[in-house]
């Protein structure tokens, strides 16, 4: 059943000649026989078609780039798959575009696994295929080797979408948590736990007077401009599951060093603050799926924050607090009434299957 | 419950921390908090642990090699997950190893995403690591980077395992199914349809009197063998799921040459034989997970064979057909009485979630 519930689902709703045959994926199309070819061929190979991928071997081969590789992995098991701003397809593409990244890499090649449970509409998968190709499209990168498996009904959820990717890190960018130093400012892109709560009020059938949508998107575009203006970035992060306060403790944890953040500083929108109230939710545990925490020099912070600004993701980037010596390892939050509150890592779940 | 079955779980029964506190995997698990990250540290990262791992960065940041770079990927959904010869664990890694050793590179790095259904004891789990860890170290690879989910009860299968991985082709290396040319002599390294077989018999509960096993291995080192012996070797190919009829018809067709092989040229075992026919099976569609396929020039066929039954992986190796102008596109056997059959692609599955 095709709703309109997203965006992401409308641009196109021919669909080449499986479904004709099947309106829905059938064990046999993970097979390995000529019902698999068929799917490959004329569903995945139509959208993802390049040369890598179309020399249909058992590994891509790939030109070698300068500088170390990127190398990263993220299995998309999102609940339900389509939701506002975006589906489990581009969530899976955007996702591993971003953890490249994070890492100063150059996002260049992904990987694509399905795991689809017989029974999934043929036409519910062109639709995730679409718009993986133009989440690949847009983020710069292609899609060049994949694997497709079916399992039987009840034993899956729909669809599962596993993305690993390669990137190339120049020779002259370092980024990792461990380099995170004493006296780093510390600036989000904009506005957080959209994603978390655009999920979690979908599931719940809520609906808010404004609309909320995930906010679902490459980062590399963004990244390129902050390497572009400072050589002194030090740790890139995107805080999905766990959300900001889990993203920070990592990193202090990793980095042995203290990190104080301003309440009032951090950008959320109304709605989602309003939306956290009735959901019973903390937005800074909460998933983001288009934004990353820059940690870079004191010295560096307004022209970084500056070339945020300037691109179309980061309009409402902020600096968000700093990196202290102090307590090595935690993560302190001052709130608006000038009081000091732990923001610890949470133990369990607050939102399953958010990505 | 641990069994006996497979002898790939017998090696360690001591499991860290994380079992005395918990004996099933938990949603919670998979949530990005403090118990993810304790079922990361205490649990992959004493297995996996390597300098790339433990940076846990968003990506693994890796060494340039040199030459092309190869990459693959491939979604392990197998059922049983421990069966006769392995379990789930060891198959992702040999799987994606060899998806690597078939464009003749040499494989360095993989990925892991496990999706998790939730209640998968924890001993099974710790189990598969260390079966993967094992794995990697007989085929001289690290598990660089990695992701967990955790999905709820019936909304999976115990445990889904995707690889990726990179390696280095090396430059004089040159091998595509494309590349295939009339006149090659077709090698296989020994008997085939045991992974198939055995999986099906663990599913059905059958005994045999011979012991079943599957053939899961990593091929790296073999190809390594076969490559220091001929600069003519022009397509490998590990004839997984499909079997050999579906990896010779997909190679037919990329050349857009014929293939003929010989019915009793094929090393299949006894025990194999009769399974498939108390099965109802043809041994030509079913899986392998330790064999691959050599088209090399006819010239260089004899070496090659050598090289191969050399090779604790290719002891029974065998000459087993070779490619022709004729019927291109089409794989032909003849048979035993000398009778040539047309061996097709299925079109659909004879043996679900087999890998």
């Amino acid at each position: 059943m095709v709703t309109d519930m997203s965006n992401s689902r409308n641009f196109e709703l021919n669909c080449p000649l499986p479904i004709s045959e099947y309106d829905r994926v059938l064990l046999a199309h993970g097979g390995g026989g000529t019902l698999s070819r068929k799917l490959i061929q004329e569903m995945f190979f139509s959208q993802f078609g390049n040369d890598f991928l179309l020399t249909e071997h058992d590994s891509a081969m790939l030109p070698a780039g300068k500088g170390r590789v990127a190398f990263s992995t993220d299995s998309y098991v999102v609940q339900p798959i389509f939701f506002p701003g975006g589906n489990i397809g581009d969530l899976a593409v955007n996702g591993t575009v971003n953890d490249l990244a994070m890492a100063g890499a150059i996002p260049k090649f992904l990987s694509v696994g399905f795991i689809i449970e017989e029974g999934l509409l043929m036409e519910d998968l062109w639709q995730i295929i679409l718009s993986m190709q133009q989440a690949a499209e847009r983020a710069g990168v292609q899609i060049v080797t994949g694997d497709t498996k079916v399992v039987d009904k009840g034993k899956g959820d729909k669809i599962f979408i596993n993305t690993s990717g390669i990137g190339w890190i120049p020779v002259d960018v370092n980024i990792a948590p461990q380099n995170c130093r004493e006296g780093d400012v510390i600036l989000v892109n904009g506005h957080i736990a959209e994603h978390g709560v655009t999920i979690m009020s979908a599931r719940e059938g809520l609906e808010f007077e404004t609309t909320l949508e995930s906010d679902t998107a490459a980062l590399n575009g963004l990244v390129a401009e902050i390497l572009a203006v400072s050589k002194n970035v030090h740790v890139l992060r995107d805080p999905t599951r766990g959300g900001l306060a889990s993203a920070l403790n990592e990193i202090a944890s990793a980095a042995s060093l203290g990190i104080e953040i301003e309440e009032e500083a951090i950008p959320i929108a109304e709605q989602v603050k309003g939306a956290c109230e009735i959901l019973g939710l903390d937005p800074l545990y909460i998933a983001n799926e288009g934004k990353l925490l820059a940690f870079v020099s004191a010295a560096d912070g307004p022209d970084v924050l500056e070339a945020m600004r300037s691109h179309p993701l980061g309009t409402n980037s902020a600096v968000i607090g700093r990196v202290i010596k102090e307590h090595p390892g935690t993560v302190i939050m001052k709130t608006s009434i000038g009081s000091g509150r732990i923001v610890d890592m949470i133990s369990g779940e607050q939102l399953p299957r958010i990505c």
